[in-house]
């Protein structure tokens, strides 16, 4: 199923036109739709042509109409994906129910998408997002958690920034799992330059999307509104690493908003890059996870994913009495002794040792030597 | 105030003839009181004179009275400190409302005590404790939160273990601050070896205590009742390093029973002796904390320690209208450009750029140099 043709062109025209994430666009399309909006931008800029209006609506669309935008953008490898189109993730429709953060918010017009991956596809996948200046630490956690998460069949998503982006995407592939890149840019750019490789191999194997038409410049308003896609596209969100003041806090702060889940990885007290992650689990705002069977756990429908935590060897002491483990305490780790230093040692009588020390030996914790008794290997660990 | 001597004298005699946190002692004693007890069992020694039963008291007691015990720990600067004592650290009485873990359970009889340190000081004490196979990570961490905290005025309890225990007692003293260690063997026992500066340190200027008698081993059952006396004695018990099956895991149920809050310091999800620490912090069962400060947040009564959360440096950036940072954005870092070429990067109208550029050069963020414009030092951080 496809939207209806003007439909998607009226949102192609209004995303050449308006800043991706502007809530007022967002809030006017929600009411009375994206055609009659683009109609009414149109007739105001027909009205109105007064040079700064013509100006900027010329330096956006760089003299496009809506049509050939589209024609170029798929000559490009790019299609426009928009809400009534079956590959349109109904997520994204919950951001018309959170308020503004930022001056940032409502659903997107549509997605730029380059990639085989569709985007109906993502129903449970999985934010990984952090910091750029992450620790190998970090970016060895990040890669870790996205290959389990992506192996276990939930697409992970990020940006493309260095850091913990890089290794989200790298453990997902590295996992043999699909893995989709939100960009601030237009989907059809490279930035940053060095992640040329990246982009392009997840252009052909999993997605590369953006909110921004192709061409656009990375702003830093338009990682804010990227944000908001990658929190609303994913069913909750890892933080990994983020420094007090993190663009990646801003994802989270979006998955909070969102009502998805959110995780933390915590890391060292020492490091500044866990301090934000560390913020977001004191307050309770962000679950601890340390693994990626943790996070499945977390996002995946009840009883699918069901973490056993791990534990101690059960020794078989903890099934001796309290004076049998008493005496078997008493007895040295590194050379035998005889009865009467046990129970010297153990503080009980020499009879009372005496029976406990057979008991011990029946079960298999010391043993007999010539001058009294010692550890069996099984007490050894 | 004094605890009358009879009293102070029968619970010698039941420290010498019972194991540490037997909780039927506790429970009778509650009951019946500690002279009444001590009496029966002295009673029932000379009714049933068995061999065995001789040779336990014998045993245990090397053939002491409890006053003789009594003189002899003075002598080598132990003190008995009971209930009715003005030194009694009344908190210890919370342990006759918890149930037994492990076959331990119960207020002590009393506490052998050497140093100069009173008991009745620990009322704001925070215990420290975690591994003794601890990272250099955890020990760092340990000690850096014990001297915050003793340095407030709240003495560090711990055990004497390598380690986290050690750890705490350094940065406590390296803090300026009180120590306490709490013994699973006698107070007058150095236990380990490796330890006797420390423990030496300690009782000549803060204290060693124990449950146990002295001359007493450091029996595994006894670190199980150690660890209640440190969760009791303590306002708030810090868990800094602790594998999945840690003895420090008891120490921290025991505080978790006692409603006693409990913290835990997260680190490295790769760390083995995290792992015990990040199981408790997922299960709710402890507090996240990165720093002594946090710590006094949890233990000090409210107000009096509130912790300022550290946050990103505020950027005057944040200050600007949306369309102003957009224009911010569009100035490249490294060189200066012109109004037309900022045009096109932001996709904003010629006109609509230079007023913005107008007023982002009256607050100091970018500067008019000859073939453009260029960010100014502010806008750099």
């Amino acid at each position: 199923m496809s939207a209806p043709e003007a439909e998607r062109l009226a949102r192609v025209g209004l995303s050449l036109l308006t800043e991706p994430g502007d809530p007022r666009v967002a809030a006017v399309v929600g009411e009375v739709g994206a055609q009659a909006l683009y109609a009414n931008v149109l007739q105001q800029r027909a009205d109105r042509p007064s040079r700064e209006i013509r100006d900027d609506a010329a330096s956006r669309t760089g003299g496009k109409d809506p049509a050939g935008e589209l024609a170029d953008a798929a000559r490009a490898g790019l299609r426009f994906v928009v809400p009534g189109d079956t590959e349109w993730p109904d997520q994204l429709d919950d951001l018309a129910h959170v308020p503004v953060l930022q001056q940032r918010g409502g659903p997107p017009l549509g997605l730029w998408v380059k990639g085989p991956l569709r985007l109906d596809a993502l129903a449970r996948s999985v934010a990984v997002v952090g910091s750029r200046s992450a620790t190998t630490y970090g970016a060895d956690a990040a890669a870790e958690l996205a290959a389990v998460v992506a192996r276990a069949g939930c697409p992970v998503v990020s940006g493309a920034a260095f850091g913990i982006d890089q290794a989200a995407h790298r453990g997902a592939l590295g996992g043999g799992g699909q893995t989709v890149a939100v960009l601030a840019c237009g989907a059809d750019r490279i930035y940053p330059q060095a992640h040329r490789d990246l982009l392009e191999h997840l252009a052909r194997e999993g997605a590369v999307v953006s909110e921004t038409a192709p061409g656009g410049a990375p702003m830093r308003i338009r990682f804010l509104s990227r944000n908001r896609i990658i929190a609303a596209l994913t069913s909750g969100t890892v933080l990994v690493e983020a420094a007090v003041r993190s663009g990646a806090l801003n994802t989270a702060n979006w998955a909070s908003r969102l009502q998805r889940p959110l995780m933390g990885v915590p890391g060292p007290i020492t490091s500044a890059p866990s301090q934000g992650v560390h913020q977001l689990l004191r307050a309770g705002a962000a679950t601890l996870v340390t693994s990626g069977a943790e996070v499945l756990e977390v996002v995946a429908p009840m009883g699918e994913h069901v973490v056993e935590e791990p534990r101690g060897r059960e020794r078989s002491r903890d099934r001796l009495s309290t004076k049998d483990q008493q005496v078997l305490d008493a007895v040295p780790v590194q050379r035998s002794v005889g009865t009467d230093s046990i129970a010297r040692t153990a503080g009980l009588a020499m009879l009372t040792v005496a029976s406990a020390l057979d008991r011990l030996r029946a079960g298999g914790f010391v043993e007999r030597v010539e001058d009294g008794w010692r550890l069996a290997a099984l007490a050894h660990e």
